[in-house]
């Protein structure tokens, strides 16, 4: 997809936004630059109001009941807690038609519209968390689908054969090719999510060209469940959290990726690129930052080769700021970032330095695929796709306990699935006190955005 | 360890040498150099004779049965099918006695000596798999345990308190050290996984010196188990495998590590420093060797980031030798080596060029811990470390089936562990059919060294 293309259907240029609308001069009209896109919540909230204002809380938004989503499909989000003017996540919710050949001529293209078994459909929810700014969140909501679609598109041969062929074209140009694909194993799945890695990366590149091109910054998470051809594929950049929920197990869909999860792939980098550290900080990781008192003892460290922990004798060039420093939730890259992958950042800096972030990053997901076909789906089955607003709070055995719990007792509510997502958030968002936000029990409540997608996987292939 | 004290104890210098021993004047003399190691076998198998030799078969050796390994160890080993002149395996089984503290006076040191209490006792079983000749893996049998021994002594008040000290002398720069390492969750076990780690690299410093002041080359695999403290430490670099056999399970203590497994890594480090190619290989991979045929053409393929399948329009770059080739057992990283991990061939280059394939290789094993305290073991349950030469015919699942067979009808025989092994090399020699090794039903057998410890676990402090 062009970034013409892209630009033409997603982004208002500076000249011809709309000079009445406030939100569309933010930033980019007074510079003279194309504009940033507007910020809005998921589309499918548009015209929502939140039925519940009380002194203390933050409304939890949910879909209209006039207005299901796919699946019945449930839905809620909630703001954080005064963190940001914006809520920096959003949502994707869509069906997804991949055109099972290229079309040559106009007329053709119009048939085949008419012929639906022409398309494989898929369906697709995603989760973004933005960070610094709404932007990036906003655009990988608007464009991440459409790379999926033309990504699947491209290789469309390689996922509707039993075997993926070696050459797109079907040709052979050695007799045993496909005993070749045969023997690396290569399977439809894997053309799937082959697709889905370049369906990232290709949207990586373009909220980095439109972020240059409207002066903005700022990335996001990104998590996509994607359902084709009886299969689930979860592909995650980030510590959004996805997991399957059934009666008796919790099968989790995803992993997270921080810098502590991927600490040893980020400090071999900063030992293969020194450069990409400045001398500003180094690469070793210790308990805490070290001070001068430290200088020749001998301390625990941890250096990109070892999973274990040796000591070393500190020099004064250990005493720069680590590369990966803090502990839980509070680990930072290179004292900037939270998370390890995701989409955008490309201007991103270390306060006062010019020292780059993005070379630290991955776009590339990692994608988790469950074959229903080798699975015995029941009616409350649920996929759980949240923000990590939900997992500070709620473990996966909790929210797999509240969902089987409350599906139990909410069964002939055909809205169950929008109220279980509510009745997530709603148990992690708490009440204002004094300047802290709490849960029932005193402990404390979730300051970040949630949201969160409750997807049951009974009746999967009905349309609503 | 200095190089100088590693010389005085494992090698003789070329004007030291025996002159009357043919071996030692190998290459080394003749050459003006320091002498290669001595070839041999593993130290507890001295003076044996196999007692067997019928035509048509590979003999087995085992230890005697006067002298029995610790623990009651069973070995049994055998030579490749006229592969290579040596059996490029190698194997060590020893204790290892690790210092409580640093000692600083020779009376001390005397006296520390009569007290067993200030020692931690470890045991340790190591095997080595050679490739390229012997020598390296001769090093690192006579070495790698002196390395562990150093290694933990180094930090041994981080593996003897409760929990490891930030300091390793016991000082507290910082009031809440202790809670900084707790915070980090650090415990005594990622202090022995960081001192295995650091010994892996040191020997495999020490073969590099050592071999290229011999003139010599190769490299070898190493899988070493070290039962410290309760605790199981299973360190693997290369393609062994460790199992833990029990009655209901069968639990892998290592993973492999080959071209095929560390594929990604392998690449990302060609992207990054694509110089270590020379514009010899192409970093991707394909499912076959492309031909002029295919360029143009779109064909499947994989990069760094991906772990699904693309497809890709090929150019003539792609036409270059892929830096990981072929499949399974063929797979070869820059078509020279069947492994990624291991110690040795810092003087490997890819024929006819000057492309090192060290660079590529990691020294660094994976440390898997099995704790003891946590599982309860029975009296046939038992650790199986062999070389790829047992597990390219047999499974996890066989070797586990026919160890607790064998174990339940030998039950009351002193010598059932010892029996085990031999039993389990007996399965997959073979014998000669022409010019092909069979097994029994006429499948293929093994034409690799053969090397197998199995190591009961019940009576497990019992010194014998």
């Amino acid at each position: 997809m062009s970034s013409v293309w892209f630009k033409k259907h997603f982004f208002r240029s500076g000249s011809s936004a709309n000079p009445g609308n406030a939100e569309s001069l933010r930033r980019g009209v007074e510079q003279q630059l194309p504009a940033a896109p507007l910020y809005r919540r998921p589309k499918f909230l548009s015209g929502v109001c939140s039925g519940e204002r009380l002194p203390g809380r933050r409304p939890i938004y949910c879909p209209p009941r006039d207005r299901p989503l796919q699946w019945r499909t449930g839905y809620a989000e909630v703001i954080n807690a005064e963190k940001s003017e914006f809520n920096e996540d959003q949502a994707t919710c869509c069906q997804i038609s991949v055109r099972r050949r290229e079309i040559g001529m106009e007329e053709e293209q119009d048939w085949l519209i008419l012929c639906s078994n022409q398309y494989l459909v898929g369906y697709y929810w995603a989760l973004f968390d933005g960070h610094g700014g709404p932007d990036a969140a906003i655009i990988a909501s608007n464009y991440l689908h459409y790379c999926i679609k033309q990504k699947l598109e491209e290789v469309v041969e390689g996922i509707t054969e039993a075997q993926p062929p070696m050459h797109l074209s079907g040709c052979c140009i050695c007799p045993s090719d496909p005993q070749f694909v045969e023997e690396k194993q290569i399977q439809q799945e894997d053309v799937v999510i082959g697709a889905l890695e370049n369906a990232f990366q290709e949207c990586d590149e373009a909220i980095g060209q439109e972020m240059e091109a409207t002066n903005q910054s700022g990335g996001c998470t990104a998590l996509a469940a994607l359902y084709l051809q009886g299969k689930l594929y979860v592909a995650n950049a980030g510590d959004s959290r996805a997991i399957l929920v059934q009666k008796q197990s919790v099968v989790p869909l995803s992993s997270e990726f921080t810098p502590e999860t991927e600490r040893q792939r980020i400090q071999q980098l900063a030992f293969l690129c020194p450069k990409l550290l400045a001398d500003e900080f180094t690469r070793f990781e210790f308990p805490r930052r070290l001070k001068g008192d430290d200088v020749g003892q001998k301390v625990l460290y941890r250096d990109y080769s070892m999973a274990g922990w040796g000591y070393k004798t500190v020099e004064k060039a250990d005493l720069k700021y680590p590369l990966i420093h803090g502990h839980g939730k509070q680990t930072r890259l290179l004292g900037t970032l939270a998370v390890s992958r995701g989409l955008g950042d490309h201007q991103l800096k270390v306060i006062d330095t010019d020292i780059e972030v993005k070379p630290f990053l991955s776009c590339i997901p990692q994608v988790k695929v469950f074959d229903f076909a080798s699975h015995n789906i029941k009616e409350d089955d649920v996929l759980v796709l949240a923000t990590d607003g939900l997992w500070d709070i709620l473990s996966n055995e909790e929210v797999a306990q509240i969902g089987r719990s409350f599906l139990d007792e909410n069964r002939t509510d055909p809205y169950r699935f929008s109220e279980l997502a509510r009745c997530l958030v709603h148990r992690v968002r708490g009440k204002k006190n004094g300047h802290q936000w709490i849960l029932d029990g005193n402990s404390s409540a979730s300051y970040d955005d949630i949201s969160v997608f409750v997807i049951p996987l009974y009746n999967r292939d009905e349309d609503c």
